[in-house]
């Protein structure tokens, strides 16, 4: 496809220039596009009323118009959130290690931008701004092909980075957007290997798992959360109830939310009445095997599906398990490997769930909510990996990053 | 196809057994795989004389051959780099960060192992024994899967390996030699992303390059490597003579090898006949442009494709180039992003060069050979990564693990 080839052309061109861009260079587009996606309020939100028309018309529902949507305060909270990208350490440069060999070679491992990164994703306007602030702040040339149904509002902040980049009198292509929005133009960037370095999917499990299946270039697969609360024997039960009710009603839509609850059955009899009750209580539906059902008179009775379904929603499946390993073992069966809790006042316990629990974050006592760029310190966030290679969890900045191994020699060669 | 899945299901079952062995009874498989494959030497060569036997009905010629070949010196090899391998550090469990959050949650970064790691691989049965003794070191499930050609050394190999482990009463499935050595089981490993952590191809390019095409499990891309090496003006032309004959001449079938020499125009008049003499001495060809040919007499004339030519041969392609940003453009134009060096006496272009070449290994005054994972100090060596994405350069044991994050809290919940 035409438009890809020519676009991943110009990203490759702009990828040398960005990445030896100094840091205040780029923290200054940043603040510059921050300024101006502020100043562009009004006309921003003209562009984004043309695609909620557009949505109205496609006849597209609640969450996703509401995801679309922009507003002052909106556009307020993306310039904000490029400001302290910009105040964020740029990890591009450092040297993680040297040393010197016997033969007097000194090799060091140092911390440069991925090239190209490509993101396929849908209807939030609001990645386009920090996707474009992630990579200009690591260096990396960004390739954005966002939906069609958020096409005049992506073009709009779009636009606003690449004047202040050429306005700077720096090449605009280290931002472009795909303006096909055809399935073509996808599958177009996920052969694109001779200019991309990378593509990260953002949206629903159908988006990922296309990507995933297609794309030649590698992929970093993001999302996809069936995450479990394990409450042991031990649990302190008034903070499993708290931890439970967090896990699942904090925010039901997003991939770290709880979707299962599991129980020891020694405490049963006491935790399933109690967080069980909380959970209907928060307006949660609980869908509990035979023992659950016995226990808590408004459950209904959950399908071997309901194990494996990622509902993100009101809606929390619940089991009775024998031990600590039939727990581990059900998690594995069918959990995702996102974020997995335990509540245990139990040492052995603890740690033997934080060790066997194969999952990209494994917690004792604390709310699944928690896996997150920001929660966890880094100021920002990509995506959430739930893959193994490369990145796992919450990816910030030094995610964008890969090295290169940097020797000094002085005539050494090989005996 | 049923015997990879059922291979796929083994592996991942044994994956939970061995990411959780303690290092000192992966260290006892290794070396007792090291002594049994000296013991057996007799019977292995017995197995080898037959993939001999069929290369030569199947008309394979010299060097695959050679590749193919065991003796007892190459056996004894094998075993004592499965002893180098028991003698080096284990990764898995080691905490790269630990930090407080505001909240009170411990946040850590641990090693563990990736999990089953799949490799295809062509002719040289001790590529069998060395990944089965780095994933056994890394707690990693291997999946083998050879060339048809040396499919009873292989299989021999692995026997041996599995008899030690299930002789120490662990799970013999955590390494597995594929006994169908088609096209399709290949290609059915490539798609096997329900028990695959990653696929790494070993050969040749071919190969190589139908892995990256058509797998949809994470490859790590190995491999090939068009490498340079540029002399700068300032260049100490003995020490610049000696880096190019070691580059391209000490080992030429390999990847880290030199396959194009650039000179800058302000020295070419004395370095061309000096190196070039010497390489034409130690046996090379010479493919020069037409400067090079002028101040040469035995150079012939390069095409525009000799610049992109990996010739894993005594063949080296020779250019003039304007300046330092020529030859980096040059590189960038025609190189596979793998070992780049300058010989230089000038700092800023040192500096310069290292900074802004991208490539897995660049170099300052040294021979591009050393790209190696012994040569790197890693002890072992898995393959050299020409990707970006979570391996670059050579690949030590750490290159086969992944991170999680395990999470120690006191009833945290998300406000």
């Amino acid at each position: 496809m035409k438009e890809i080839i020519e676009i991943g052309k110009k990203a490759k061109e702009a990828a040398y220039e960005l990445a030896h861009l100094e840091t205040s260079a780029k923290d200054s587009i940043l603040r510059g596009v921050a300024t101006n996606l502020v100043k562009a309020t009004a006309s921003i939100l003209e562009e984004n009323r043309k695609d909620l028309e557009n949505a109205k018309e496609m006849g597209l529902k609640g969450a996703i118009v509401d995801r679309l949507t922009l507003n002052e305060d909106r556009i307020r909270g993306i310039a904000e959130g490029l400001e302290q990208i910009a105040g964020l350490e740029d990890p591009v440069g450092e040297v993680l290690e040297m040393k010197k060999r016997p033969n007097g070679l000194m090799i060091g491992k140092k911390r440069v931008p991925l090239g190209v990164v490509g993101v396929i994703y849908e209807s939030r306007p609001n990645v386009t701004a920090d996707v474009g602030g992630l990579c200009i702040k690591t260096g990396n040339v960004c390739v954005l092909r966002g939906g069609k149904e958020a096409f005049n509002s992506n073009m709009a902040i779009v636009s606003i980075f690449r004047d202040v980049v050429a306005g700077m009198g720096y090449n605009p292509d280290m931002i472009q957007l795909v303006t096909n929005t055809t399935r073509e133009s996808a599958n177009a960037l996920m052969k694109l290997n001779e200019y991309l370095d990378i593509l990260i999917p953002r949206g629903g499990a159908g988006l990922i798992r296309a990507v995933v299946q297609n794309s030649t270039v590698p992929v970093i697969e993001t999302g996809v959360g069936n995450c479990h609360v394990f409450v042991d024997t031990s649990a302190d039960l008034e903070m499993a109830k708290d931890i439970v009710v967090n896990s699942k009603t904090h925010r039901p839509g997003v991939c770290n939310a709880a979707e299962s609850l599991l129980i020891h059955k020694d405490i049963a009899e006491k935790a399933i009445p109690l967080i069980g009750q909380a959970l209907l209580d928060a307006g949660v539906e609980v869908r509990g095997d035979a023992q659950v059902c016995s226990l808590l008179e408004d459950a209904r009775e959950a399908t071997e599906e309901d194990w494996a379904t990622e509902y993100l929603d009101y809606i929390i499946s619940a089991k009775v398990v024998g031990s600590l390993k039939e727990a581990i073992s059900h998690i594995h069966t069918y959990g995702s490997s996102h974020s997995e809790s335990i509540v245990t006042s139990d040492y052995g316990n603890a740690q033997f769930f934080l060790d066997r629990v194969d999952a990209a974050a494994v917690y004792v006592n604390a709310s699944t909510r928690f896996t997150d760029g920001f929660e966890f310190g880094y100021g920002a966030e990509i995506g959430i990996s739930t893959q193994k290679l490369h990145a796992r969890g919450p990816m910030g900045l030094k995610e964008l990053t890969t090295t290169k191994y940097v020797i000094y020699g002085s005539g050494q060669i090989r005996k």
